[in-house]
């Protein structure tokens, strides 16, 4: 039997992530039968008119009670609750997953939280954006992205295989990194430019009548400043002292640039260009 | 006669912006003949052989004794020097113009540099991006973008009329703006942002390893990391007094944010989200 297969899948949270999984999985075969869990009514009927899921819940504890997966795809700051509520109803076998982008405390906690004989394996896909909902979910969303799986020593291996190969077959590239590491590297790469994006768009949105003449620089510096402010607050928050950790270095960075400025140190100036170019430079070709 | 329409257009300087804007006036019909001035023959033989000029010339003043449009397409750290190179060699009723990023005292100075009979009208089309070099240029690069003018008081009207019209054709919206407040709105909406994708793009590069987990958000907020650092140190060199106002403003507003995390103050750090998303999200809607 494939690993990657699992009956029942009960997705918490049907928006942008859990409404893509959820199509993705039924698309590919991977599950059965999904149900969706949410709080609002509206969304649920909008997952079940696209067809994103089987069937719609609002009482999670109702709609993992046949699950053997589980997935928590609602905001990070309702995963330790919503465990809580669902503990007594997990079936012996099932395993439970999730999409968040900060591990942290949360892993060890949900896994002090979980049965005996209930399995844990934290996740990160890689992907989202500036749009969010089940509006804007779709099948081919984690198809060459990558998927961080953040498993401890207390991972059932069994659990963290199934996981990595549900992931794998919905085509995304998965890697494993401890919970603390994944907090850091996603500090930098993805925390940190989300809040350097909505402070730059703060202070130019600050200057009346600027904006009108943003041109592609701005506009792609604040793409993800139209990301989701309850979702991103949560982030920032649960995972705040690596997030403020970069962003004193990004301060730095600023002053090494602003001191190149002031002294009309060319040189210096063009350095710390060159410098960020010639990573980006990487970075574009992959 | 259409006053956009010229007989000879020396264009100094073929790189993205010069080649573009030589290529698209000749495939409308608003130049008889080209020239294109470069410092390196290679970037000169791509020009011809891409078609985007009728000829080529490395001394600027031959070039331009035949011109009756003169557009200064070359780094903006140059113009003045070309200017003292050229002036002799200007035809009477010649209009002089440029695509640079920052007008400021450099608008006065090349007023006083050209000869009477000869009229300047200072420009800056909003567009360009990561890439650079004659090899990138197209003829719809202008098409749909913003074309400033910063006309003063001592700018012929009849030439600014020319200008104008010249952008027209090429499908650019031309608008007109003092030159001081040019430089104040460029440094917010343009050179702030390109300063602060440069500082991420260093800060995160030097965490090792971290960018190979950059998802779309990295690559977007640092996309104009990967503009040219000759390009960028002059117009942040140039346009300092405002980018620095506007690199306080941007420092204040990261201040604002660390403070509400520091503080864990989830309601400010929610609003200042949220401030920012809106302005993005209005900026979106066009």
């Amino acid at each position: 039997m494939n690993p990657g297969r699992f009956h029942h899948m009960a997705v918490i949270g049907v928006g942008l992530l859990g409404g893509s999984l959820a199509l993705a999985a039924r698309k590919r075969g991977l599950v059965e039968r999904v149900i969706g869990v949410g709080r609002t009514r509206k969304n649920l009927d909008l997952a079940l008119s696209r067809n994103l899921v089987d069937e719609v819940a609002t009482d999670p504890a109702v709609a993992v009670s046949a699950a053997d997966l589980v997935v928590l795809a609602g905001p990070l700051g309702t995963f330790r609750d919503t465990v809580k509520r669902i503990r007594s109803r997990l079936r012996k076998g099932t395993v439970v997953t999730d999409v968040g982008s900060v591990k942290g405390n949360l892993v060890s906690e949900i896994e002090s939280l979980v049965p005996a004989g209930v399995a844990y394996v934290a996740g990160h896909p890689i992907t989202g954006g500036s749009v969010s909902g089940a509006g804007h979910a779709r099948a081919d969303l984690f198809v060459g992205t990558r998927c961080v799986l953040t498993p401890t020593a207390s991972t059932p291996v069994e659990a963290l295989v199934r996981v990595e190969q549900f992931w794998h077959e919905l085509g995304a590239d998965v890697v494993r990194m401890a919970p603390d590491i994944h907090d850091r590297v996603f500090a930098y790469v993805s925390h940190l430019p989300h809040l350097v994006s909505y402070a730059l768009m703060d202070c130019v949105g600050e200057q009346n009548g600027h904006v009108q003449n943003a041109g592609k620089g701005l506009m792609d510096t604040t793409r993800i400043a139209g990301s989701p402010p309850e979702i991103w607050s949560d982030i920032f928050r649960m995972n705040r002292d690596y997030l403020l950790e970069s962003l004193s270095n990004f301060q730095e960075a600023l002053d090494a640039m602003r001191r190149a400025l002031e002294d009309d140190n060319e040189q210096m100036l063009k350095a710390l260009l060159r410098k960020a170019k010639e990573v980006r430079d990487r970075l574009e070709q992959g």
